[in-house]
């Protein structure tokens, strides 16, 4: 049996966006055509964002204008509209059949601090396209079973040892 | 501070290789050099390589001529040339200098497998100019603390599902 997977990288380590880039550049080596939703403004790097543009079958969808202030206990409502009218963009990314695969990336922070409603995340993921791969990325996916129960690969990336901790700063080309 | 970090990805899960492309992608948007070298013969697939092309800057080296024979009880003296030969070339990449990142990827496996010796390897890391990361993958890290000990930055890549369990096979552009 194939058919497109449900993907989801969480953890509280590294590597959740970064191995979601690593599947888009092998697939875009194959050709295929490959989007990525962001879910948290000004999460992508100079990095990714230049290397991307030699792939014209790469689409990156920024979060539109707006901040979203994720440490504040009741959700804004300004960020609410952003993070759904971003949820919108990735639902029609994936139900267009354009891209082999989608990465709605960050998509569970807006989830862990209620921008979104699991609810339409799972219909999406429930009438996508068979085709179509779907990659959700962040932390505390293990909060909502029902995304974990839809998903066909689970990954969790689990912090061992940090650099930070060394007093050791972020790296260019490494960490953006 | 700021230094050439090591990483390690190990762990049972997906994406140890993949972020580590990842991280590649990111440092090769920003022009940087970086080389990857394969430990184990047959691990890249059509996609990485055709997409890597695209990058005069992203330097593969794959494994020699020859036969990895993993399976076997006692390493193999081909095996154990081949991966040894392969080791040299890793380090001729660190210490030439001329790359920002070195990927040793599936390193773990050759050791083990016992086809090169952690003693050398620890060598190759506290040894290394300072300003080049290295990232080293593959499972089992965690055999070999005194790998955890010299590296800055770690992290275990966890199955917590996996498709194969439901049947499911493997997918171009996602696996390979």
């Amino acid at each position: 049996m194939k058919k497109g997977l449900i993907i989801i990288n969480t953890g509280n380590g590294k590597g959740k966006t970064t191995a979601a880039l690593g599947v888009a550049f092998r697939a875009l080596g194959h050709g295929f055509n490959v989007c990525m939703v962001q879910f948290i403004k000004g999460s992508w790097k100079y990095g990714e964002l230049e290397a991307a543009k030699k792939f014209d079958n790469f689409t990156l969808l920024p979060m539109g204008k707006g901040f979203v202030n994720l440490g504040a206990k009741e959700p804004d409502k300004e960020d609410v509209k952003l993070a759904r009218e971003t949820l919108e963009k990735g639902k029609e990314a994936i139900f267009s059949e354009k891209y082999k695969i989608v990465i709605l990336d960050e998509i569970n922070y807006a989830l862990t601090y209620k921008l979104i409603d699991v609810k339409q995340v799972l219909e999406i993921l429930t009438d996508k396209p068979k085709d179509v791969h779907v990659i959700l990325t962040g932390r505390d996916a293990d909060k909502f079973p029902e995304l974990i129960n839809v998903a066909d690969l689970v990954t969790e990336m689990r912090e061992i040892k940090h650099p930070y901790r060394k007093g050791i700063t972020a790296q260019r080309g490494i960490e953006f």
